[in-house]
């Protein structure tokens, strides 16, 4: 893949205006103080995984709505340094228990949230969790545009609240220290630690891969694979819809959640990725309110750092 | 495309054993005596649509669960020979009045309903038409495995019945002579024409033009494009699912239903079709309960005969 | 398909030079004159096609050079507003009677040109008229070079004439009043309908769709999909060719039509179009000169509004 | 490419039942008695080539209807041992003379017939020969379906009465010596040599490799690429022509050539070959008429055996 | 993907012959022997990897030739049930040593061996060891060509090579139980597997996932995807070299190690993989000389049963 | 393929500012020092090509590393007017002989250098020379990457080193005036004829063919076709290699070649060219130290002016 956006410099200094609903704030405080209040205790059904090195629970939490959502929480045994919440990408479920033992044997628990309704088909990592809301207009393949009507009946506004309160279920667990909470993820995870982080004051760090979902209005007109175009395809349909659409997802750009953050973070960014093009990263990452710093990979596309990303968290897990 | 399914002459033949749930009978009973409990009348709006020659209805009627269903009721001026109740292909909309035409311009009603949930995307045919039901698993891209835990949440539950329902809709009309209905589409909309003609005797002939939804078993060995490939990344990824979304598809299996049906029916075929491979059409053709005729397209994919096969449709609507 | 070519507030503004022959207007008066001189009189056949609201008739009239050219003429039951004469896309014929039923149910005549020699393939719309024309060099495939060594044997000179003709066979007929008739049509219908209106002054309107062959010079050097990339297959082999051939096309450019029009015209564009360039689209539209409104489709690629653009124009045509 | 026809057991016996029009030869007689009464005398016009061990002719001869047809007629300096005729792969032209120096180096003198219409957009050898016949129908694109809806007018009745008059104008050169004439190509090449070799019975011998035009019938339910598919895309189309085009081809299989042959052939042929299956290779070459050998290659695709069939060909071209 | 290969019911019965070459397991060991005399002590150097439930050290041992390979050896901390040792997948590397903890999490050692000289390229799992032989012949893309010419020089000579002794190492080292050696791999790791439980009899089992290098005669007949084309490709190129080839083969088909295996097997096959097709999986697993089951996964591709594979192995290991 | 790069009259300008090694100089007179010194005389074995107007022979050179490295030397019977030395494009081989005649059919002795290890699956052109080294470090396939860990060991110097010495074969052979040598080459051959008259004072003339391995920086962000992106892919692997890679590089970068080439060069390159974007080829052009003239094809792709650009070194042969 050549290189297709901005050069290298002027993403650096790139931080186009946001422009943000007036009532950003009231709608995440009142959809996440509903949801707080439909949440019962959570779940925990410890699983028997063949490890030996760390013990996995099931986890069930009430999430968005109320609506029971799937985690896996990964505990090494001996002392804990703190947790991971981490996020997934578009498409992916949480899989199997043995696939998330990287932040456990570092010694972090790790609590890996499920998407809800997402992950059916992927091979690698099946999903179990489902979204029990239908809509009230046609959608087209995937989660981009279900509920997109409205930000009240928007898919992510539910994915983000089960994200806000996967952070409550770690930080009410008695192994697990509340101060020192990592949100992680990429790309559409990167997204939700990303909004996670803007949606709470209380976190240690956020680690932020290729994050999605961030700068809507260039996203649309530059990305030529991954999920951005369902909206476009969409839009390409519903030809008479774009204000609605537009309005909905200004509730959802990552630039308003990442203005709102105070905590650490450490992004990552790859010069080639066309799913997540870099400006619609820089774009977030500049308006960062907390320390930020990036991890700029040249000849990647949207896998980023991938392994050697991971590294660099390792080490800054030891750090904090 | 070269030939990839059975020579014709087997083709013609081909008449696999059947294998229905006992109780399948007993499900679409309950299923449709619930629904029509929940029916309340529907909504006929009259549309301003720029045509002279015919008058058009935005419908909103009450389908499968008692959920708001769309259509279009296009009927012409002057006499009415009866009403053709026409059903769509997978993702597609019932899009805009004009693009329903013909069979007004031939002198009758057309009823053009809407898939639930369906056509968002779909740039000639938009949709307009919610599935208010979500669900409790995560579910693969595309309506084919919505709900697929049991037939009981099964998307294509909701779908048969709305189009159960449709007709009565069309039948209670004050225009539409209920002794004169014909059901029709092709791909999922001829496998919905062929499931309402296995669930009602009422009609009075039935168009389906390469049918969809028949004689899984062997559709998901053979279909390379298309929808069935749906289904077999959802099992690839759900490994171990495949018993019971087999059991879920029994109670859909176009086999079952066109071995009910006492109508008469048109077919037609394509012998280069690998969305709904030939033997799978033939399949639930040659298990057909009333007369049935069967048009072969030997040169043709998925689009089968188009046009032509229409031809030969406003041919058999003059002679009904 | 990601944003391609320019900015839209460019493209309002973008009116390149023009370059045309000195003998742009002389070559095409003469060769209206011979064809005219060569047109006997048009055979109209009442076609059986099973609908009622509308008679059909086949019709056979003499187009460029005398050529026997093929149309369906539709019309209305009642009385006739007027009559819309429409043009075809590259590569589709004029189809079966059942396929041209929109106009007409307006209330409008429709004389549907079959474009002389395409249209064999098109599972969905097949072509009935042969091009009697051979080649003096090779041809690539398709129509874009047959012909192309000199402007007196290019195709599109036969092709522009039957279309021009073709309004003569309109306004000639006893239901028809000359004064009401609008050309229309999309990509290569839109190139046809331009060029129309750029060689007649007797037009009530013409209704542009994300039209072909306009701008040659950008053209050849963005479309990436769709016929222009014939011609530059063409040149890619035809090395030294390329004098001659920009000589040839310069007889054809949309552009120059455009600027010759007095009529009123609706366009369409569509930003995401690879196949018809939005630049290509507004240099042609900027030249207009007459009055003329556009409308822009943002999401869309080459299918531009589809069914939304027609129901634009069932409006305006009750407004004509 | 795994392998997809028969195994090559079965390859080597199968020879399918033919069935050729009662008046194939008259056909034929007619058709070449026509060419040769409207031939004059060919054209040869020295070459400055900048090669300094041969010289060349660009021909140019009549053809089938006496139509002008282009060739380079390449002759080695010093003594001739006899001339190779060769045919042209379809889409190909005959290309610069510099392209055409093997059999010259050996010590041949090798006429190279442009296929006439073909050769326009091919990057590697631009063909130079018009076709200045229309057609009476829509064509699809290339030259498959030209003239196809009879054998008079179909494009190969001219294409093959060409490559039968190139060996009159070789055998009337004076420095060749008309016994000694071979006729070679490939694939649509081949297919030409086999039908000349038909079609006279004074060649020395025919080189044909992965020859096209054979076992129709089972060619289009077969071939996955390459040309043979444009006569089903025109089929899908053209829906009701079937049994016109079937008639039309029946007067151009290879099988009836080589059912005719006298002289000596060498075939070869490429097992993994989806262009011009295996299965439709031997069936023309186990009706050979004459003495023929068959190169088997079978891990090659449409290519074949390439330069190492062509050491093959110098080999016995020095035993000839 | 669709089926492509026999039905299961043959698959299970599909046990070819087998055609080895007299001398091979005389080559095997001189190989063996050969490698074990150049080797010296293996080098462990231990890694700060940023987890603290295991150890991580880089290991560069001696493998075939004596040439330096590279290793990750993970130990859990506290007891240590036995290792593992793995191998990996066509053109992955052992990429860096997080990525290698579900086998240590388990509570057994892990030696994660390198592919010489690939992974330079796997974005997800880089190669860290070069492959210090050249080749006296032109080589095709990848490793499958490269040295083919002799069994003797065969690139996967050296790498069944480093596996053997891959196991020396660990079964030398001081915190293993050299009678709890396990070797697991799939595609090129499970055919490294398999060969290793071909070449010695001191292992507790071997879990063989969709492997690679089994029955090349049907397998370069039927693979369409994956590395056995690469083969293909050569060959269709070095068009005389086949018999070579195929001797070269003879000396690595699973088959032939299968056969010689004493230890207990756990197999898995996918039934839609093309790149290993189920019945070359099958032919070897047939022939296995020790114990053997097999997991079928009958929806899935190459990529066989995943983390879904894994539990199961999981299983296994907590019962060896 | 729309254009993609600068305009013509921007890159008719482009010359950028050239970054090279200090001891570029010291590092080639060294390589080639070495080579020479381990050079022994040449093997010319007569060849019986079944060709009577030239002879052949297959010649076996020490090249790089004094390393065995093939060509063919094909001689035209009668006066010889000198030598062209030509190169091979990326993954092509030597092929066989009868496939080079155009140089000798001109006058001109012909050696063509096969490319150590490349050729192997090149149906059109097999190679025959092995590359006799390994790697210290994984490669990514394909030859770009082979040794890249140092200059001392890239593929490429020794490549390279083989032209320069296939030049001392040709101007030591009894037949040839060591005056009159002509390099030439396309993409990886022109690149290597580039390198080659960097490397030495005494040819007669360059012809140089869209030349690959120029001016890196931009090609790697720009070329989406070919073999730069094998340097992509390896760099998006070994993410933290690049300063490593950059610097191997920049021995051999073809901008500092033409620096210092003092012979005539005639250039080509194509306006579409991806897989060896124009501005790179302009960037090397532009620094040629010699006169030079380049051919500029606006239409084509990699393939470039082909036969008519060849043409024009026929007459330029002629002219020398």
């Amino acid at each position: 893949m050549p290189l297709f956006d901005m050069p290298l410099e002027q993403l650096r200094a790139y931080r186009p205006q946001r422009d943000e609903p007036a009532d950003f704030d009231a709608f995440w405080d009142g959809t996440l103080a509903q949801a707080r209040e439909a949440a019962g205790a959570p779940l925990f059904t410890r699983v028997d995984s063949g490890l030996s090195l760390v013990t996995v629970d099931d986890v069930e939490f009430a999430g968005g709505d109320g609506d029971p959502v799937r985690a896996w929480l990964v505990l090494p045994k001996g002392d804990i340094a703190g947790c991971v919440v981490s996020y997934l990408g578009y498409s992916h479920g949480r899989g199997l228990p043995h696939q998330h033992l990287t932040w456990a044997a570092a010694g972090w628990a790790n609590l890996v949230m499920d998407s809800r309704g997402q992950g059916a088909s992927a091979r690698a990592a099946v999903g179990a969790t489902g979204d029990p809301h239908g809509t009230d207009h046609a959608q087209s393949s995937g989660m981009m545009t279900k509920g997109i009507s409205s930000p009240d009946t928007y898919y992510y506004r539910r994915l983000f609240t089960d994200a806000v309160l996967a952070v409550d279920v770690a930080a009410a667990h008695d192994r697990i220290d509340p101060a020192r909470i990592v949100v992680a993820g990429g790309s559409q995870g990167g997204a939700i630690a990303q909004a996670v982080a803007g949606l709470r004051n209380d976190l240690l760090a956020a680690f932020i891969d290729v994050p999605f979902l961030s700068h809507f209005s260039r996203a649309l007109d530059l990305a030529s694979t991954g999920p951005y175009p369902e909206l476009v395809e969409y839009l390409a349909g519903q030809r008479l819809d774009a204000d609605r659409v537009m309005r909905t997802l200004s509730y959802f750009d990552g630039m308003h959640f990442a203005a709102r953050a105070t905590t650490t973070a450490r992004y990552s960014v790859a010069l080639r990725d066309t799913t997540c093009p870099p400006s619609t990263v820089f774009a977030a990452y500049n308006h960062w309110g907390g320390e930020a710093e990036i991890d700029v990979w040249p000849w990647n596309e949207h896998e980023g750092g991938m392994a050697f990303q991971t590294e660099i968290q390792l080490d800054l897990l030891r750090r904090l």
